[in-house]
């Protein structure tokens, strides 16, 4: 028997050989009984649950050690529903009141707590009906005698395969033993992808049909470079991809030697590289990958997952910790960028049509003054612990950017008069990922002391495009000599001023819009850290002259694919 | 007691003079009681379903001919519900199955209706909630013996005082009596406001509490040209209203003199005033305000309210009827734009998070060509009938620009081969409504004929604002800087390829955009019919070089409310 290939979406470069431990959801067949003695059945649930919650402790507590306090927390949220009265107190009632087995009532309760959750089109509460969904699947196989594959049960080197990962599931991979993953369903930007990145590790997503061509313990090679999955490779195969994946490591190295260098060009100009970060637990990363600055650092994260707002206190630790790290290095800190599809529990957000076109970021907290002074207080004061710059999400109009730093001056003002320190030097900036800003650049470029550019949404606006739907992800073209155009008039606009620019989107870090960002005189880019030694490997490859001349021509081509076939072949 | 004022949004202009007709939904109190003869009160729900039939068939036919076929259309829908066995016979099920009365069944079964069709999500299914909430009121009203306020049985001159007016109340006004109207909701762009624009009614939206304010029968004076409400109006204010309306009739008479003029600027330089229409039954008001053109035929509502496709022959008597309507006059016809926040019963459509940035228009009709190239055919055979010119909307890149153009010109290739006549001089051009394709403008122009700019949702992606989300409609901002660039970038283009462009958002049509759109050298403004003669009578006394020197100062203002004062100061 020969072995096969199948293709998908490179999602995480390297390559990966390692048996398939294929994650799959317990076929559980419930068969509704009716049963005599209600309160063994309740005995049965008790034990039950019981074992479930054991095991999420321990489960909790090695994820913890292993993988960080933000990724245990999901198993704290499993807890939870656990504890929650209501839902194992219904389960408890069905069973007494009908007289049905307790896998019946489980599900019919499960299933009712599920509906309820994700009807509500809110993605808290869409997130807590997969907690229930892992927390009754959990019960169940107790009650059932079945285990089922848990990533976080994975001792031995593996390859996952699965239809797709979910939050849980990524929370619970050990990069120690989970040597790469293939999935059947994503693009570039699903979560998978994003999390395989995040860890590095090899991954191919959208094969379509992984699941239904591999069994347990088949060898499998994940070529996250070409995005190729070959299962049961023959012997040469197999030498051949470990020659690959050895110059893949050696190129890595190579890379690795450049963590303390500068990012500069082959005619030795200057452009920084910063780092894009959720949370302080990815400064290591950061650090590791020799990042020159965080570009960006996205504060929601401290909001969500929680269920009241985080105190003035724990953000300035939080900031606090960041800046230290950083040294001089420059943090751009962007404030609360919630909304869309980025909901808080804790704070009442009006369900909207268009949650990507509605009230979110800046917007909300103009409204909600309260939430945002709270966090440009706690900027403020973690100022004076490092290279602090302020940055505004989702400006749209000169008013709101004026307002913002008017709200910042009180505060600052506030605590100067309370006689608490601030740095005098903290620079005040803001994204441009609305188009009006794009095209207003030269306004808003007097007002900042920097634009940051977020091409995810500066895309999916001027394409009028939402980039997580599957029906016109097509329309996500990076490479839209529209985009080209935005992006070369921002950074025309800023430079006249004197002031800089950065981008922080997916863009910055992909090496086809690297030479046209160069060209066009892009000063600062931010990406996922393990994007910034190959980036900073090709820039050194290429110089200003050459950039320029490339961004300029594209500038004047007609679509997104005689972009990217036009920078291919002069990269050649 | 003297008079009081309210003052709203005005939202059609005029002023009206007459008591007040107050539209609120009957307080029904519903109780639920037992009933031992099933028979005899499934008996009251029968007859009062045959009389609440018998009402709506004579408002029905009366609709037709005092308002029309297409506002009777609503009625027709009515009829459905009552004829529909699923809801009067789980009305009558569950009277007869659970022994309650007619009226808890009727409230019951219509909740659970309403509440099914609301959670669609789908603006199709919503309507069929308003339906359902329609129909239950007219047969909750004739089971209680209680009348209630139909906007059908007004037959004295009144001023309509609402909290706001569904489609089914407008669709039942009758100008003949309704004066104007003042509700407590809503915007300029909202249901209520168009409508009163397009049926000529003085109107004032927004005023928050004009309900709590007013009882039936008050004196009221409506001032829909400053947005004033006068409540019981001292005989001062009266007379001074009835000045204020004298003069807006003259001027009014003085606008309908030019209907059968040209549009000409002071200094004799001609643009071109058009109409947008969205059924051939509004040719009445095009023809009869002097349209030079129909900038926009919005051909989805042939589309809409129906429960299958219109055939290719349905459309070709459409199109064939306004393009012979319009003589040698431009009729501008869209395709097919569905999807969004428009979608059809017989058309399976995805759920979308974010509608207005998915899978509709061009998107939707490139990947299903067969209606697309139905309506093509239906257009090219009518093209020997008039002056068409075919627009495609929702274009983003160039790519799917040509690939509409090569389906439309293999569809005339057939046609032509099959010996069907087809014209020789039809121009092919595009909506502008996609930031991409404003910037990109000047590659478009090269590719089409004409653009037509739809400003509605060029504001709406270009600010990042659904302007149907009340929370973010501040910055629904027409006269925002970036908009004015993107739409000179527009001009500029297209004026440097020898091609005309267009507008047809509600921007061509308002007083304080004219001068700044004639500045820029905007060759055609298409707008509600109504607005046409004062935008003549406006351009009549401007010049191109005074408008010129207006625009170009605004390109480089900061803010909307800048542009706004700068040219209000302007036009003193």
């Amino acid at each position: 028997m020969g072995s096969s290939k199948i293709t998908g979406i490179a999602a995480s470069s390297g390559v990966a050989i390692a048996k398939a431990f294929i994650l799959q959801n317990p076929d559980f067949k419930i068969e509704t009984r009716h049963i005599e003695d209600a309160s063994r059945e309740v005995d049965r649930l008790a034990t039950a649950v019981e074992q479930s919650k054991t095991e999420l402790e321990a489960i909790k507590v090695r994820a913890a050690t292993e993988l960080g306090e933000d990724k245990a927390a999901i198993f704290a949220a499993h807890l939870l529903v656990l504890a929650d009265p209501e839902f194992v107190g219904a389960v408890k009632s069905k069973v007494t009141d009908e007289k049905v087995n307790a896998e019946a009532a489980l599900e019919a309760i499960s299933n009712q707590f599920i509906t309820i959750f994700e009807s509500m089109d809110n993605e808290y509460m869409k997130e807590r009906a997969a907690d229930v969904r892992d927390v009754t699947k959990r019960i169940m196989s107790h009650l059932l005698g079945i285990s089922f594959a848990s990533p976080a049960t994975i001792s031995e080197e593996v390859v996952i395969i699965a239809d797709d990962l979910t939050p849980s599931d990524t929370a619970q991979l050990n990069k120690k033993y989970v040597q790469g993953f293939v999935t059947n369903m994503g693009g570039r930007t699903s979560h998978s992808a994003i999390m395989s990145r995040s860890l590095e590790i090899p991954a191919v997503v959208g094969t379509q049909h992984i699941t239904e061509s591999v069994q347990n313990g088949t060898m499998i090679i994940v070529d996250g470079l070409d995005g190729d999955v070959i299962i049961d490779p023959t012997p040469e195969e197999r030498s051949m991809y470990e020659q690959k994946q050895k110059k893949y490591e050696e190129q890595k190295a190579e890379w690795h030697k450049l963590a303390s260098q500068r990012t500069v060009t082959a005619n030795d100009a200057h452009v920084e590289l910063g780092a894009n970060i959720g949370n302080p637990e990815d400064l290591d990363g950061v650090l590791a990958n020799g990042a020159e600055a965080i570009g960006l650092y996205r504060t929601e994260f401290l909001y969500m997952g929680r269920d009241q707002m985080p105190t003035e206190d724990e953000q300035f630790e939080a900031y606090k910790k960041v800046l230290e790290a950083m040294g001089d290095k420059p943090v751009v800190i962007r404030t609360l960028d919630i909304g869309g599809d980025k909901e808080l529990p804790y704070l009442e957000m009006p369900e909207e049509l268009n949650p990507f076109l509605g009230f979110r970021a800046i917007r909300l907290c103009l409204e909600n003054q309260d939430i945002f002074r709270i966090q440009l207080r706690a900027l403020l004061r973690a100022s004076v612990y490092g290279n602090l710059k302020i940055m505004f999400p989702m400006v749209a109009t000169l008013d709101e950017l004026r307002e913002a730093k008017a709200i910042l001056a009180e505060e600052k003002d506030k605590l100067q008069k309370a006689a608490i320190d601030v740095s005098e030097t903290i620079e005040v900036g803001m994204m441009v990922e609305i188009p009006s800003t794009a095209v207003l650049a030269d306004r808003f470029a007097k007002e900042v002391d920097f634009f940051s550019i977020g091409t995810n949404d500066l895309i999916q606006y001027t394409l009028a495009a939402d980039r997580m739907n599957e029906r016109v992800a097509y329309l996500y073209q990076p490479y839209h000599p529209a985009i080209l155009r935005l992006v070369n008039m921002v950074i025309q606009a800023a430079h006249k001023e004197g002031k800089w620019v950065g981008m922080c989107g997916e863009m910055a870090g992909d090496p086809i819009a690297i030479p046209l960002l160069l060209g066009l005189g892009l000063d600062e880019f931010s990406m996922s850290a393990s994007s910034i030694l190959p980036a900073r490997s090709q820039i050194k490859g290429l110089t200003t002259t050459e950039t320029k001349a490339i961004a300029e021509h594209a500038l004047y081509l007609d679509t997104a694919n005689d972009v990217e076939a036009y920078v291919k072949e002069q990269l050649k």
